[in-house]
């Protein structure tokens, strides 16, 4: 390792490459988009420029507030996020929209697939909105929009929006790559609460009701039974409990509160050291996920492997052999 | 492989494991306890004797209804699972009665650790009482239990108990290899459901409350929470909605019932063919498991991971490196 304990066998970074991180850099929105486009690239080479390109960005990361947003379909996320975004940047803000949505490369882009969506904000040349990449696996799609939001900060947004649906685990990646995660619910009453049937209430740092203006009564209800639901469920934070917003993005009623509330958080996050804590360990969580990922794919791509994989897996499930001996002797394919 | 998809690499099997191999399918006791010793001991010649004598029940084995039980310390559930077994006994069933406590290698064992604990129960042949490994680690201590576990079938029990106290990921470990999670609840009213908070709950087939004989108001306020608790969560399977049963263990009232619902439980899983699919899927999920812990550990102790290991780790803590950029540098190092 050297002093610094950066990497040392990266190759010297090339002019093309050179002129990207001094555009980003430099807060030009060309160089941000193309250097994102390197990062969604499936190309070993691409992989490779932009593994260079982001080790010149890093020592300019870091310095925005993550915010995760998610919510079913029809609950408003778009118009929220417009709200919210134009508002930012009316407050001196630089805004950055990116997505996580692993369904975009069935769907053609579910979500965010179309800048239409939030006309207003995509207008700004303060804003920065950017589909969620289409890589397949959740993993994938993760990983590539945490290294745009690394790139929209050295490219100076301070206001990281990642929207997400729930679609699988998306919403857990989302919380594990941002500062805070919001979950929008409609304010419609009832037992049925799909967000902790799906165990995503209990990953909520901050809870709006959207749309609470067309039916104040029903929003009151909605309100008393997720503060009961959150009165049960732990959460993650000894210095934090989940606030209950209600708002209209359509209105623009209690974007400034729920401004406020994220600003409260982190005053109350920072003092605590939990703040960089969370960041700390999120980047740990991150490596060790991909190198269980590479280890596992080293380990599938084992000829022996290859050859016994199946039958020893049909061998397990009949009961013919332990999970213990067939683990133990796959691992000895290994070497 | 062979033609049965059977390893072909195990050493003949000697005399003194083929004993131990007859004598267990004798239905002896003795030959039972001293093939469970193998298989908890750390010594590498001992694991390799148990992996044999295992392939050699393995035939034998997973004919038994298998019983997770979970509660707090005070729930009862050493008077209720005494209770149960004489039950069964009497109905002419044989009953094992295993325990999941990673915390019994520090507290010298918290839970079984004395048969004096079901006096009773431990006097009967038909029953065979064996406390928790004392391995360290809960993956240990889960995957020696579960070993165990197909011992005992292969001596002929055909109901397997498994017992666990709410020590971290337990729960989670014993509902990985039974066929159906009981937890345990004392008959307190309270908003604080520790079982829902710490997501027990979420994985529980059925709910019992305990010493419901005290405080019969108090157990029925309790049964009210816990169903509208089970009403926002969501359940594994389709075809089962887990009840919530009232008893009292020491007065042996409901213990009847209880088994009844076992019974329901199993026609209801067996019928929708979830009852095998359980179970393959309990197995593969252990044969990865114990893959990743092995790829895991193969790669801790390469030489150049653990040099520079921490120093990576650092730089991704401090912002420094990727964390894809560092797993990419420690997984070059497995060449």
């Amino acid at each position: 390792m050297s002093p610094m304990n950066m990497p040392a066998d990266l190759p010297q970074r090339d002019a093309v490459d050179q002129a990207l991180v001094d555009g980003v850099l430099a807060h030009q929105l060309r160089p941000l988009a193309k250097t994102i486009t390197l990062i969604e690239s499936q190309r070993p080479d691409h992989k490779q420029r932009a593994r260079s390109v982001l080790e010149g960005l890093l020592p300019h990361t870091g310095r925005s507030m993550r915010v995760g947003i998610s919510g079913v379909p029809g609950v408003g996320k778009s118009t929220f996020i417009e709200a919210l975004g134009l508002y930012l940047i009316e407050q001196g803000h630089k805004v950055a929209v990116l997505a996580v949505d692993p369904s975009s490369s069935v769907t053609g882009g579910s979500i965010l697939g179309d800048k239409t969506r939030m006309e207003m904000l995509s207008q700004r040349t303060e804003a920065f909105i950017r589909p969620s990449p289409s890589a397949g696996s959740l993993g994938g799609v993760a990983e590539k929009t945490r290294e745009a939001m690394l790139v929209c900060e050295a490219a100076g947004f301070d206001v990281i929006i990642i929207e997400t649906v729930g679609v699988g685990q998306s919403e857990t990646a989302v919380a594990g790559m941002t500062d805070i995660f919001c979950l929008l619910q409609l304010p419609n009453a009832g037992d049925d609460l799909q967000a902790i049937k799906k165990g995503i209430m209990e990953i909520a740092d901050l809870i709006v009701i959207n749309k609470a203006d067309i039916n104040p009564q029903a929003a009151n209800v909605a309100r008393s039974q997720i503060k009961s639901a959150l009165g049960m469920l732990r959460h993650a934070s000894p210095n934090w409990t989940p606030p209950v917003l209600m708002l209209s993005a359509l209105q623009k009623q209690g974007i400034a509160e729920f401004w406020k509330t994220i600003g409260d958080y982190r005053s109350a996050m920072q003092k605590s050291g939990e703040f960089d804590a969370r960041r700390r360990h999120q980047a740990q969580a991150w490596m060790w996920e991909l190198i269980d990922q590479g280890l596992r794919a080293r380990f599938a791509s084992h000829p022996r492997v290859q050859q016994d994989l199946a039958g020893l897996q049909a061998a397990v499930e009949a009961g013919r052999t332990t999970p213990s001996a067939a683990a133990m002797r796959l691992l000895g394919y290994l070497g």
